[in-house]
């Protein structure tokens, strides 16, 4: 039989999730002309003429992804669908319609799969997206929901990573950190549940994180007040891995570096108090805790006016020369190098 | 704990794979003006304006579509995108870009990885399609590549399921059954190992049959025969269950019936011997097993004479009216009723 031969073994933990996917995707130049971006940003971009269509893709995967013991299947559902509009919202465009392709074992029902189909149509409503297309099939072990996202911008709206300014003002959209806390209060009532299954989670009083980790939204409303206001982003990403990460990904692409004021960076009462109750730096929380599907972009600095009196919306820095590096001020009035945590999901123990 | 309470437990597999599609998505009306076709067809169709996007997603999961100890890594690459291709010409349309998510664990290498990404760049190549973004992430067990793949098309082109006439001729290209044998051919020398790890493969003389299998093509090429005869098919669909089953998918779409030809259906003379060596019916098995990714369509009557001479294309029946239902008229002359056997992907043993 065809046995797998590998003289060399590189682990794939070695190149961290952002670096393995450019070094599996370095080689694949665009070539048709309708193919205007490509890999490395919240989504590709194909022109088909008056309009451009933009499109990403995400999956997630039980025991990686999401943990059922916690997740009702519901907001599961509404969740796959909401994360990868939130990409789309990143492009500066509009979602119209998704696939969803799934993948799971038979000890879910056909009622499981009701429940979480609910879950996406309701996203469906909500943000005015089509379901248009999928798959279904078996899976050995546990579920897997892969979700594409199609959507349409005018060409000259689209906004990217890769075109920060010097001298652009960093904003960040909400406040961050409360998913990564969310997801903490779960993980803690799931080890005392394990321990002991006659004990009651202790989940009241903290709906509002909770509610950020299961069931978070995507911030269609910016894209509508930034129109309104008329302010076209220089660059944009959704905070999905946390905002120092995305902020990596923005000076990266750009080639630029950023300042980023600690007291610019939001984070909830709730947030801040339960990461002192788990003993943890609230603004380490809020940096490099992910899922917040918040958005993360740059504006002009003439356009600071514009945005001043939208709702909901931080200005937290600003894009600086490369050379400067990717720093922190903080609150002390003290600079510290940022470094970029995204989400481990190669973790060896997994 | 949010414990799941399922007073009604419905098996998956009660409703069969489409079935249980049909039935999660019949409640996802579409809203928007773009979305031109859903669920029920080989891809989705979005309107762009003056071209059309045609979307279609796949998912593969290691021990339900593939068997990595008979499947080199770079052939699972290659057909993970090929059979995608194949849904998007089964619309005539030309795919242009894809997206490749991924979940693997970690027992796959980063060389492996390269090796999936080597057959997923040759299949780019050769069909002219951008790999335009993705996702790369764990699994707790196994591997998992989901793609998309998007196309474009003239409105008036795209060729649905839905519109087949009574009267229209069917047409199938290449010949069928092979791809199923070769499985079979792998999975017995796969039994043969395992019971003795000693004994060498007997794969020789089967280079045909395997290839079908390991390496599918998609039809490009008689997309381009039909456009250049001037036909444009009424009704169109790619074989990847089986001969019969897509019929079926074409019958009920089009709210027609069929009448097929034995006598029209090629089987390579491989597939032919093959199948008899294993003691299974040959028309059986063309009829039956899928993954030939053959196109099977319908024309009007009048374009016989335009197609009678385009190389590997074969007249095999005729759409007639629903009450008269989907037929088979042996090479015998005698007439069966068809039965749909698409892949029982949800099999309780798995």
């Amino acid at each position: 039989m065809a046995e797998e031969q590998q003289p060399k073994r590189t682990d794939v933990n070695t190149l961290g999730e952002f670096g393995l996917i450019d070094h599996l995707t370095q080689r694949f130049p665009l070539r048709n002309p309708s193919s205007v971006l490509g890999v490395g940003d919240d989504a590709a971009v194909i022109n088909n003429g008056d309009l451009h269509t933009v499109v990403s893709t995400d999956m997630l995967v039980e025991g990686i992804h999401f943990d059922l013991m916690y997740t009702p299947l519901k907001h599961l559902g509404y969740k796959s669908v909401v994360v990868n509009l939130s990409d789309i919202y990143a492009m500066n465009a509009q979602p119209k319609q998704i696939t969803v392709s799934m993948a799971l074992s038979n000890r879910f029902s056909v009622e499981a799969l009701e429940e979480i189909y609910d879950g996406i149509r309701t996203a469906c409503e909500l943000y005015k997206v089509d379901l248009v297309g999928g798959d279904t099939t078996s899976s050995p072990k546990g579920l897997i929901i892969s979700v594409t996202a199609v959507g349409q911008a005018e060409p000259d709206k689209i906004v990217r990573r890769s075109t920060a300014q010097v001298g652009d003002l960093i904003c960040i959209t909400g406040n961050v950190g409360a998913a990564y806390l969310g997801l903490q209060i779960l993980e803690r009532e799931k080890q005392v549940y394990l321990s002991n299954p006659d004990t009651q989670p202790e989940l009241e009083g903290h709906d509002y994180l909770i509610e950020r980790q299961l069931k978070p939204e995507a911030r269609r409303d910016m894209i509508g007040h930034l129109a309104k206001a008329e302010v076209l982003p220089t660059s944009m990403i959704d905070i999905s891995d946390g905002v120092a990460s995305e902020i990596f990904h923005i000076c990266k692409s750009s080639k630029v570096g950023a300042l980023l004021e600690e007291s610019g960076v939001s984070i909830h009462p709730d947030a801040e108090y339960q990461a002192v109750a788990f003993n943890l730096d609230p603004i380490t929380c809020a940096l490099s805790g992910g899922e917040d599907y918040e958005l993360l972009f740059t504006i002009k600095p003439e356009d600071a006016e514009k945005v001043k009196y939208l709702p909901d919306l931080y200005i937290a820095g600003e894009i600086v020369p490369a050379e400067d590096g990717v720093m922190l001020n903080s609150k002390g009035g003290k600079l510290h190098p940022l470094t970029a945590q995204g989400w481990q999901h190669f973790n060896p123990n997994q």
